[in-house]
């Protein structure tokens, strides 16, 4: 039987993570790389039907005017963080994908990120609703195109100001009539993507901190429709490690005084993260978990700095100071030195696997099973890594034969 | 309804574990101290019927001259590991103390331990049979004066040089013919106290690398007694990390291509691994857990290293070169800055409480829920600590209401 | 011959630095301590006729409601920095130094040390004149009581928010005629103190950020009367390491693309600097020296958060990322954890013992040969320990035999 | 006025750190890169008349087969030590280059080097007399085919195993007829060379921990003959660090007691230093320093490993343990991750182009003045980095102006 081809949609379609997924998954369908990085590659995940690679599509928005393959030699030079000759060989098809690259809106996505974009974009005038309207429009060209069974929306576009949740409408008949109104209403772009996917019964997902498919109206809207979303925030480095390692403090009783995270890098994310607005989401992003893990909440310091010189790298040091036994005071520190695309990229090429694998599943609604790929995974209380990682197994074995 | 008394006898009664373990004891029966680093104390086991901290007595063997208040304050003073002020507090108990210790034997130690031993012990003519007669007489002893209804042996004593279990008779009863020829016989101190434990029906705890109870005969002759035994080697630093670790490379597919950790310290632990012989046994049982878990064997170099101005304080670098997706290197740096003694201590009081429960509700044989505490833990495959943790979770869960 | 007596006036003469300084001082005429940590028992300067340590006697200013031997017991308890042994032998000095204390002033000392300072202090009304009056008062008495021939005055107190010493007069006849009008005038409670000092012909000596003796108009104070200062922030820690290392980079030509510091602690400097407008002074301070000793400028980033659990103890990660032969970029961190107080006390006591031999020696002026123990030594542009330190060899090389 | 060829005759022509210089210099001659690394290249050495990178020519002796391109691409291919684009501007130069590289001696080089040699090298039977004579047929080949005024030979070959200078006779007449027996007589290879370079009175530098001319009969030998040499071990990374760190704890005062140094790299130099007779000279060269820069000999740890995936990435952690004012134990750590070949190919071409400029100027014997750049400088006791780096300052200062 052939199987279905399915469309991967990505907003911020020419960011280093996209790129570097774009690359990631050209290569894997051309063979010219291991499975490294990649989770639904596991032993334990081969039997339970994964789409392979190759039935895989790629479009999405972009807001600036640069090239795919530009963008992906710049991660190359910069900061090695693609080897040229696999680059090479991308080349003809990282051509091709242009022309499934449309604009996208710039609405609500703060000053930073607005003068990142191409004139095209930061010109256009456009409520809410024709944002919306005309992201749905590109989305089913898209699918009808490329022939798509399903297309899986993933946000992996720069860090958006925060927007409290709570102070949007519960019930997705107000937040629908807000958004009716003319100008920009009261969602960021993130959300605006995550509205238009869901209401045609795709999946969305959201990589970022932004707001995305997090307000509750957005969660009626998904299920009223029958789609599926998750979120936020991907959970590749730092927070990774405070995922892991607070358990081990927690189970042993031993008592965290203060844990301090710096974090430093050079890309286009840290550029937008040195606006406070947006550095703000991020920042809270890191620093939620520590307190749910330990049961009490620990002082906690987390930075995150652009450091030009650094690039694609993301190095952390972390100093957790605790108290054991007789009250002695002791200490443990790490230092980690990931290339921030490298980890995220696989994990969206996983993420949208495993959502596809879901709606064929007939899942809807918030996809809580991925909760070990995000900092904050919506509706999920648990952080630590190895009970979340124990969810997406028991999915995975209860996953109806296919 | 008044509870029993139960036995905590320490093999190394005076060492550096033994002396933290002691005076941590003490200090919680006088509400000195808070419980931080015990395990026993964490909410999810406070229903489980344990026996509080004040119905156990100290009691064990020691080879050395020494004294147990003036090891406590040598610990405050050289590594500051005691409080001054709790220690002082615990004084008149530390002396009461030293009628409950025995002393102990040096069979098959080797010559770096030996060399530690008090002229009375190093002397001292007896053959394997002599010895075991002794410690069970010692036991029985301690029993009796002390009205105890169990006792919990617990092996904290220098670390021996490797022996092969192997290369010991499969079974009890050949076993026990050997020990009946003159002679030391083939099992190092650490076996014998371990079978004139377990041939009484009290229990036996390894906390050590050395043999202990590890020989597939030993075991039988615990499950032919109804007795019950666990082991081996305290996982209490370095290991502890790479078991919270190596599961986050693994289920990320992340490809650990080396793993390099050197440990400095300066205790009298630390004197007695100088030795080769006895370092080997060390080295081996920190080495052994990340091929188990990553699922294949990545080169590793391990170096435990006496520094002698680091007194019980053990540091620790971890050095991780891996590989994530598109074959990129990268690394993962740790360093911890541990107190031996503080973090072994307090496992080993929870060890003797989580086992006297086993022993009121029946368990025989290996506690195999117990191996989260234990670097090479006896009959059990799992070295993932989150997946260790939950086996002594099911097990509390499972236990018969008493 | 029997020698003079010295005075040592401290300002914050209760805080961690002078605490520790005290004690050390009091331990060094006891004969209890060895001369770790003290610049001034190198075997190099044992031939230029320093003054010992018996001849010195302490007295200081100070704002808060406490008392010395309560300050040096916290630094024992909450941070394990002075012996508890060698406090209790101190105990008897550190009661007959309250005579010796006189209540300091807080002119536009910032909101933030402000609130530190005791209900007299902080509501004494006086102008900036009255204040340099009561304070010659005070140092005249203790020189006088304690038959002192010299008055060394080392101001030890809390960092005050930043005074561009370009915003006062450079020449202190117009600044004194702002210290005649009423109210607090220009000048900070550091340079009150600088200006009582050196009218009296006294030394004084800045280890802090604060402006102190900075001014322009001070200096030429001090040459009139014939005194001398030097200033300004101990190089104790992460600083003075750069100034060790940065010449390396130098020296071999490479290149620094960025170097970053995270400074943490939790001591009382560490509340003072919570407050951006102290911390700003303190990290200019910090940062300073690379542009010097490299010849051009690295991207930096230097942060100083307030840790409680840290106490006394300051731990920094610095990340240099530097490019050599060929472009390719290399890294080097360094932790450094190091007691704050006890890095501090030893320079205060060896700067007071070089400042008085130079008034023997008859230095007036900027005593630039001190420049290897400040971050920012006046008057002097290099930066490099190794060279600054030939500054001080060759003075002592030059001393006038005496 | 034309400047003078000059010829590098490089021992190990093939090695990594000779591969790494050889694409630098060819680099640097085409104006690729920009003279990062290069301390000839510093402001302050621009006046004293050294001879522009264009004017040099390299050959030099190999034991293995392969070509040169092929090593510099593996350099670039395994550990992305030189950037693809500049290597391949360079492959034409590296193709002739081959045609200058002469097979080399595997003399007492040990069985751990000599299983490296190709098959023509290694079956060659020569007696120390017919191999020098062969080197030295070489050089002067060398030398007229390509029009030379002078040759400066270095050494940067794999480490031997440790020879004791002092088992040698220290005149050079004795040495003389000892070469002058049958077989391979007392001198490793590496002093073979240097032999047979001293005695055409070229220049000889040893970059390795290789006996090389450390011999007092060789440095009797180079003033007989007017000619000059420097060694030994290149000092690129821990142990620069260590020479620049010390002089610190030293001029504070500050008491270290233990140093302790763990590196990891997995070069061919790695596996040559798996030999343990070979690691025995390097670890020697590298712990040498402490006591002379400090006074004392605290504690020292060094070890050097083998760690394949590290490739030519050498990281090096250091944590020394110290003591301040009062007593209290502090700690330093730092964590260096070079890139060996990138570090050391730059100094070897410094080193040439000054020992060319001494060459002009006169000097003969012992090049002192080039202390900064090694581990173990012969003749120099001074092992502070700064210091000897004035010793170089000192030295062009004074140079004749030509």
């Amino acid at each position: 039987m052939a199987r279905a081809r399915i469309g991967i949609w990505l907003i911020g379609a020419k960011g280093g993570v996209a790129s570097t997924a774009t690359v990631g998954l050209i290569a894997l369908q051309k063979g010219l790389i291991a499975n490294a990085g990649l989770v639904s590659e596991l032993p334990e995940f081969q039997q339970i039907g994964l789409t392979p690679w190759k039935n895989f599509v790629l479009g999405g928005h972009e807001i600036r005017d640069v090239r795919s393959y530009d963008e992906a030699l710049r991660l190359h030079s910069e900061s090695r963080v693609i080897d040229g000759g696999v680059l090479a060989k991308c080349k003809s098809e990282l051509d091709k994908l242009e022309g499934r690259i449309r604009p996208g809106t710039v609405l609500n996505v703060g000053s930073t990120i607005e003068q990142l974009a191409g004139a095209e974009v930061r010109n256009r005038r456009e409520s809410a609703r024709q944002a919306i309207e005309r992201v749905q429009a590109d989305l089913k060209e898209f699918a009808k195109k490329e022939r798509l069974a399903h297309v899986v929306v993933v946000n992996v576009s720069s860090t958006e100001p925060a927007v409290d949740p709570a102070s949007l409408p519960a019930r997705w008949k107000d937040l629908n009539k807000l958004i009716d109104k003319r100008g920009p209403g009261p969602l960021p772009a993130s959300s605006l993507y995550a509205v238009a996917a869901l209401d045609l019964g795709y999946s969305y997902l959201n990589f970022t901190p932004s707001l995305g498919s997090a307000a509750a109206a957005i969660d009626e809207l998904a299920r009223e429709r029958d789609s599926r979303h998750m979120g936020h925030d991907g959970k590749t480095g730092e927070t990774l490690l405070k995922s892991i390692l607070a358990p081990m403090f927690a189970k042993r009783n031993l008592q965290v005084m203060s844990w301090v995270g710096h974090n430093i890098f050079g890309n286009m994310d840290a550029q937008v993260l040195d606006d406070p607005a947006n550095k703000q989401a991020k920042v809270t992003s890191k620093d939620r978990l520590l307190g749910q893990i330990l049961g009490y909440q620990p002082q906690t310091l987390v930075s995150i700095e652009r450091i030009d010189s650094m690039g694609d790298w993301k190095t952390a040091w972390d100093h957790v100071h605790f108290t054991g036994f007789l009250g002695t005071p002791m200490t443990f520190q790490f230092i980690w030195q990931g290339c921030d695309s490298l980890l995220a990229a696989p994990l969206v090429l996983d993420l949208v696997r495993f959502t596809e694998r879901a709606w064929r599943n007939g899942d809807t609604g918030l996809l809580k099973f991925l909760a070990s790929f995000f900092k904050s995974p919506l509706g999920v209380a648990e952080h630590d890594f190895g009970l979340q990682f124990q969810m997406l197994q028991a999915w995975a074995s209860g996953l109806k034969a296919m």
